[in-house]
């Protein structure tokens, strides 16, 4: 019998725990597995052989329930981009780590950058013919994974992110005056955060009246002409979502002129202020109070107000690999396949992750209509992915979580 | 009968319906009173005579039920400074309003400032023999009250932001580097919801690991000391709790370079920004990674996620002052009083309102310890203020709120 090594990577969500739990909980069970090793800040911890035996983590049931619903990664994460397969010294290291903990299993939660990581261990398990299975977990509050209706986290973020801008709404319309509220959201290049906000609307509150993501191009002309136009039409009170990640047409973010100029290590550009910028804009060319929220980190870890969809899914994904690895798959992430929408219903499915790593999946044009708003299709997508408020445990009133 | 008038004055809290709603319905129920008027904006409505019948609003138990949860201000607001009592034309102008509406009681629910107008009601009515019965129903998330053992809306806020610093602390655990995050907490002049962050620490979780309250004078070179001393302990992911209102010794705001300077009609200065000063000064002068996160408004209004006992008080102290106006008593605000901490106890009772208005009630200097911490009586003092949570009934997988 082999060991696994089950790591987290990349930025945290509420549900990321919840995959641990259902890779260690299932792997724990299997009889083709023998020690459950989590790694430490993910790769990382196995470069350094940083192993927690997950067995003395989940001793009993509720340990696994309060790790189910801790937010974060427990087992730490990392944002390390491994190099190119031809960089045999690298791997060489990996894999005799591998060997000399008896690795036969390698299951990794994340993202696209860790999904690179799936994808090169697995591409160099085959070209030295290590006899290994690694599959990809998919997390990310972004909802930006290909080959997959959604990701887990995502859900749970999208939840948060409709009822704040719905709390958001009424909090802003209880002076009488003219006000626009901007309410900036994750996401650097895929909208489906900011998409989510249009959860908040019903019959009786109708914020965010205009949405902006970074798949389209951003206009300040357009964006006052927007706002003029509802003002116009007897809203006083407005709600604006927008993206970080929006950019003008020269290609440059909305928020560039207040940030730092600083990449991360994928090269990323480090995004804020964007709500900022525009409530100056709106302030000095509208004259109405002007008033830029930002939804800070709150959106992908406030454990204490999930989708209890998404925690079961999360879970459930994490189980799934772990079946996928004891058949023999490799290089594969799991994925959901959306079988229904009315009543919901999804299936888990193996997916290559050569067609994953480094891709994203952005909101389709055909859904968002005239730059500001999206279409009914966007809503039958969403709704289900916010059902249902999991039972939080409290002590001294706030939650209980998990640490190691 | 007479009839009588409720009002919402001030900023939004999670729970000013909850009282509106005790207010509505023991005066509804009440036989002597007659009709039940909100005023749309406060003393704004009294004056433009925008009234709204609440029997119509309250027409089930459901409705009570869902406005008993629905954050802000049901009827809306106003920050309207009355002006002295020797102005008779605008008084005159007030009393008779009451006079054609046949006004007997003035229920008023807000903070300080709201308060003052209570208090200048009530001495105008007395000076001209009007006979009405006006009482104030407390209602703050700031906590800054005088004669009160806390305020309505403050346990809800408190509960939010512990919740929220213990989630944020976990979010920035998880790279394996040193990090300082500055959390930025509302709290102009009155450290208590900053103070309140304390309730995330417990034997797992030591975040907050610094608490600035406004009450002590902010240095730059003791914070940065503050933060070496940790980092040289070992802490590598640090948590800073700011009140948005810490000042230099020479009495400007940390904020105050970042700001646009404006005040609001109260003359309060307009307060953003002290996280983001405070964590260039991090990076600038440790060099560490750093990162401001301000909790915005839904730490107080965030209805999704309130305290029950803070729901249950707001109810309560609404109804006791419908019986204590029909008990003859005015010139007053219901108040808090504490008779034990374990188990947690306290009785409704009625203070003059003269004593409250325009006060403010801060932390103790005792309870703070070395200028970045607090003692264990503030534990005391706040853990019961946090103690339960609500079922909160949700439609599509967010909270039903009421609008008007």
């Amino acid at each position: 019998m082999k060991n696994c090594i089950v790591g987290q990577s990349g930025g945290p969500t509420a549900v990321i725990n919840s995959s641990l739990c259902g890779v260690a909980t299932a792997a724990l069970k299997s009889d083709k597995i023998d020690k459950v090793f989590g790694a430490e800040n993910g790769i990382e911890g196995v470069l350094n052989e940083r192993f927690i035996d997950m067995s003395t983590v989940l001793k009993t049931a509720e340990d696994a329930e309060t790790l189910n619903h801790t937010p974060s990664s427990y087992l730490g994460s990392c944002r390390f981009k491994l190099p190119a397969i031809t960089d045999d010294a690298f791997y060489k290291n990996v894999f005799d780590i591998f060997t000399r903990n008896n690795i036969g299993y390698f299951f990794y939660i994340g993202g696209n950058d860790s999904m690179d990581t799936v994808d090169k261990l697995s591409a160099y398990a085959k070209k030295i013919g290590y006899d290994i299975n690694i599959i990809g977990v998919p997390k990310t509050v972004d909802n930006d994974l290909t080959e997959t209706d959604h990701t887990p986290g995502f859900g749970s973020a999208a939840k948060y992110i409709a009822t704040t801008v719905r709390e958001i709404g009424i909090d802003s319309d209880v002076y009488n005056l003219n006000s626009v509220t901007i309410v900036e959201i994750m996401g650097r290049n895929a909208g489906w955060l900011t998409a989510a906000s249009i959860l908040a609307r019903n019959e009786l509150f109708k914020a965010p009246h205009l949405i902006y993501l970074p798949e389209v191009t951003f206009e300040n002309e357009k964006f006052l002409n927007d706002i003029k136009a509802l003002n116009a039409s007897g809203v006083n009170n407005i709600i604006v979502a927008v993206s970080e990640g929006i950019k003008y047409a020269d290609g440059t973010y909305v928020c560039e002129a207040a940030s730092s100029g600083l990449t991360d290590v994928f090269g990323h550009k480090n995004l804020s202020g964007t709500a900022k910028v525009l409530e100056n804009v709106v302030r000095e060319k509208l004259g109405f109070k002007a008033r830029g929220v930002e939804i800070n980190v709150s959106q992908r870890c406030a454990a204490h107000y999930t989708s209890e969809t998404d925690v079961t899914e999360a879970f459930d994904v994490g189980q799934a690999a772990v079946k996928e690895a004891e058949n023999g798959g490799t290089g594969m992430m799991m994925a959901f396949e959306r079988v229904s929408d009315n009543p919901y219903k999804i299936e888990i499915k193996a997916k290559e992750i050569s067609k994953i790593a480094n891709g994203e999946r952005v909101v389709p044009a055909e859904w968002i209509i005239n730059g500001n708003d999206l279409s009914g299709e966007m809503i039958t997508y969403l709704r289900p992915l916010i059902m249902g408020e999991p039972k939080i445990r409290t002590e001294n009133g706030i939650p209980v979580y998990l640490k190691r």
